[in-house]
């Protein structure tokens, strides 16, 4: 007998047929013997509406009592599923975070989970009930309702799986799992068995969007047993999903790269013709981390004539910002010659820790994009993925000649 | 300085532009030196639409789930009205009935309240915030969520104002006060600035909708003034509603009749030719409330040749089953001769603590009614009322002539 976690997001639970549906996959795998623990999130489009009402009334919601607010979304949701599970025969009961308890900070609307009392659902399950918890919310010491901000129901799962030392928690989407590749940009894109956290955290930070990032950091830091799986296959026909696994599979032959990752969210920004001394990177970035700006990658290659030439990324939401920064204020101070900026960029990398024991993967896929033409702005690499810099109009080319090179449309061994 | 409670409704919650004019109400309150406690109703048409969405996913909701869900209508509101107040440079807080705690016991969809922990809103209030309550909602000893049931916002309004001891209770909603009668019926209808507990009792039971019962009985019993007004009052054109009050104002000439008040909701059962022996009454009485449906007046008149006329009246809603059951079940039973049923009837009462020392009200009534040419079907008394029942089309009409009658639109000494 296993303990699962189940993680149901917004689109699973998007309507009452959905919901009904999701009731009869818990109380499949309840039957097949194992303990189950529900988390679900709020109707999808739930919380915008709840936040845009809170808009309504105040144009800077309050963040305690938007936190109030919100919470409500998964407090509907807990009752509808528990309401289809006792429909069908199955002893259910609802938890809000707060009798949960999914203890928190206090900073309201992206609270951290500090403790979770197992105690009340531990004793459900005892009984042969299922616990259907809401996720994304949590309560700080003094009963404050806090929510974990967005994305965070995933995070809830994640957390409350740790705490009961579940076997497995599995998430639950509108995809089956993760692929090598967007589909929709690579038709050939192949579902992955499994996948390492290491893999998974360097897709999920590019932007693929299957899982939030913070509930991959804190599925690593608990050693928790993920899996992404669909809750729109049909009775009989489910799949497995992908498994997110800590360890490298030793028996299986490990492909070189995993999976192509890309992002368009993001621009460029390149400050020319500085001084090349020591600490001139910390005057640069300096303001700009003050300022609040996120930066993603950072280069800066050798200097010639005692001057160099110092580039970085950020969201693009905050290209304006940044740019007129480096112009107004940065530039002037370190003596610069000049500031460009493009936004019109996207990155390309390839995912995979079987770059460690393979070299050459870079120039591979250097000589791959050089092939089609496609000019590299920019390059930064860690010990599993490789990130080039190119035109945005060549984002679609870039990733399919890519996966196609790295044989990624090819069963796995 | 005086200590209020205020309850503001559905329609006063029912949009932003509304919930900032509660916001800058309750704001005027505390500027004067009160110290404001705040208990809000859900937006109008949220509670109903949290249970469509229950029935769509499940016939006969859970009950225990059914109030998770439904609650969350007004902490939605808390929070709204909590950020309207903090944007106004309002201290406040929003409490749900679990943060207060408001604990009841736990029967699902309609609690009763059993006691109420007033430390944290007390502590609040010393430290000069408002605290802005969810009304309608509790929480039982396991800490499982409870509602009170429908018009449930007012008994929390009440029961708040009784744990807090406050010097009043104000119940806002969308009418002014409690009138003589409903002024869509007699526009004459006249604001009384205040009514008894007694007649307001009598009032609620009959009909006029200001006040739930339930909350006005709490407000007797616990002694907690509460005063009706209008939260659509313009500023500075405030009225002061109408005052219910315990005692009868010896200083006042009290009026003999305060109003008159109607119910069409009712429907009348006889049977005919019941034999006129002991225990019949239980005999036609017994199984209807067994069956859970409740009966209003009830009249039995001296007998003749051995058998008597039995008559009662129940809600509309429950004649065809009511008089299925004498039909088939009781009328054999108990040897009757006929059973007949009028659901074309409805009930008109003149209600006053007055007519205690006033005798001939009664025959004034009956006088009045037959003037007009007004059958009247039945006749029930208490202390403080007269009921007749009479042919519904009536209604208007007899409503119309004893306000007039009985000098109701003539301002009071």
């Amino acid at each position: 007998m296993a303990l699962i976690v189940q993680k149901y997001g917004g689109t699973s639970m998007g309507s009452p047929d959905r919901i009904r549906n999701v009731a009869k996959r818990v109380a499949r795998w309840q039957a097949q013997g194992n303990k189950v623990v529900v988390v679900v999130s709020a109707m999808s489009g739930e919380t915008n509406r709840l936040i845009a009402l809170a808009k309504d009334v105040s144009p800077q919601p309050d963040p305690r009592e938007l936190d109030v607010m919100v919470s409500t979304g998964e407090q509907v949701t807990i009752a509808l599923l528990t309401m289809a599970l006792k429909d069908i025969g199955v002893n259910a009961k609802s938890y809000t975070g707060s009798q949960v308890r999914i203890v928190t900070d206090s900073t309201f609307n992206k609270a951290r989970i500090l403790n979770i009392d197992d105690g009340n659902i531990r004793a459900d399950l005892d009984k042969g009930m299922v616990a259907v918890v809401a996720g994304f919310q949590g309560v700080d010491e003094h009963g404050n309702i806090t929510t974990l901000g967005r994305g965070g129901s995933d995070t809830s799962g994640v957390a409350i799986a740790a705490a009961l030392k579940a076997d497995e928690c599995q998430i639950y989407t509108d995809v089956d799992g993760v692929y090598t590749t967007d589909p929709r940009i690579v038709p050939e894109a192949r579902k992955l068995n499994q996948i390492t956290f290491e893999e998974m955290l360097e897709m999920a930070s590019l932007g693929s969007k299957v899982l939030q990032i913070r509930s991959v950091e804190f599925a690593g830091k608990y050693k928790v047993k993920l899996r992404v799986l669909s809750s729109f296959e049909e009775e009989g026909k489910e799949t497995l999903g992908t498994l997110i696994t800590f360890e490298e599979n030793p028996k299986m032959e490990q492909p070189i790269i995993s999976g192509i990752a890309f992002n368009r969210d993001e621009a460029k920004l390149t400050v020319l013709g500085v001084p090349d001394r020591p600490g001139i990177a910390y005057q640069i970035l300096g303001p700009i981390a003050e300022a609040n700006i996120d930066v993603d990658m950072i280069i800066q290659n050798v200097g010639h004539d005692g001057t160099t030439d110092f580039s970085f990324t950020v969201n693009r939401g905050e290209f304006a910002r940044t740019k007129a920064m480096l112009d107004e204020q940065i530039k002037p101070h370190v003596g610069a010659r000049a500031v460009e900026g493009d936004s019109k960029i996207c990155k390309v990398s390839a995912v995979g820790v079987g770059m460690r024991s393979h070299p050459g993967v870079a120039s591979k896929m250097f000589r791959i994009l050089a092939e089609e033409g496609i000019n590299i702005q920019m390059i930064s690499t860690s010990e599993i993925k490789i990130s080039v810099v190119v035109d945005e109009k060549y984002l679609e080319l870039a990733v399919r000649v890519l996966h196609k090179a790295f044989e990624l449309d090819q069963a796995a061994a």
